[in-house]
């Protein structure tokens, strides 16, 4: 029986780190790329070193970064504002900027608590985010974990932080989601939305 | 408004080459491999690159192969063989070796006429195709093209190619798929499945 060729095989077993691909999405993805965009493939290889070498960190709030200070720090208008708003990665700060509400300052824990995975206090930078807090002044943090399990494990640790330097802390709002609807919301949601429920 | 970084942007842009990969999906990709696999996106990197430059064809099936000939063309058993397989791409040639019924040669088309796409008989390989048959005795040539509109339309383009040159042309059987049931199967399958019916 025929087996594919080593460089082949290589590509398959390697796309296989993509989040939702199967031996067989691999090897049709391997195959559609070989037979019809040899130069796409070998600019997703070049983007993919290039991103995977050259992106590190904002030295001041972690977030993805190619110099010493991302964007946000690095804007005078923005790194003196009082609040700090905390969240778990990078995909979530650019969701929270997207919706152009939010002009202060953010901090970025790059995964939740987790003691199982290893994940504690130390791999989130929380000493980095405690000296933060007692260096600059801040007026309020928000803390836009997900409200899953973990994220509300590590929003009560972060709080806690916030609290031994005297800084007011806030949470997301939970409730029904814009467009929900109430027969297909689930009870915690729907509970949350209840006991939350503000006068009009 | 904050922005991905130049090289996060560009991965998430090269990302969008892979099937069914929208800039949403492309995104998530690009921040989960920076966050938690930068060795697994770098070997992928290197995987496509040795891929896309070191794969190319048998000089004889047009399979991928990274030698002149395939491990089946290379195969003395195989290759003087009076039976030859025309499938539309490597893939198919897998499927098919898979089954382990096979044991004849393959041509590879890699693709099915398409006059709007500028696919032609040139670009398929059919004089490649016309020389091997005048030059090697064949007794039999299987059609193995989908029984999609392009697949039949080039089956019949191919069929007249092998009866000039006298060889016995056949096509894989249509029906019923194993497991199908009655109820669900399209019509035109069924009219197939119905007017081939065998004697038992």
């Amino acid at each position: 029986m025929a087996r594919h060729t080593p460089k082949v095989q290589r590509l398959i077993d390697a796309l296989r780190i993509l989040p939702s691909v199967g031996p067989k999405s691999a090897q049709r993805i391997a195959y559609q790329l070989l037979e019809r965009n040899r130069d796409g493939g070998l600019q997703l290889a070049d983007a993919l070193t290039s991103a995977m070498q050259g992106v590190g960190s904002c030295q001041q709030c972690r977030t993805f970064c190619e110099q010493e200070l991302c964007s946000i720090c690095g804007d005078v208008s923005r790194s003196q504002s009082r609040q700090l708003c905390v969240v778990a990665s990078s995909a979530d700060l650019y969701a929270i900027e997207h919706t152009g509400l939010y002009n202060g300052r953010y901090f970025v824990l790059r995964g939740l608590l987790s003691p199982l995975d290893g994940i504690g206090p130390a791999q989130l930078g929380l000493d980095q985010l405690a000296a933060m807090l007692s260096q600059a002044q801040f007026d309020e943090v928000i803390l836009a974990t997900n409200p899953t399990v973990e994220g509300e494990a590590t929003a009560y640790f972060v709080a806690e932080l916030c609290r031994k330097h005297q800084v007011a802390v806030s949470r997301l709002a939970q409730g029904m989601p814009v467009g929900g609807e109430l027969e297909y919301v689930d009870g915690n949601t729907l509970s949350y939305a209840f006991s939350g429920r503000k006068q009009v």
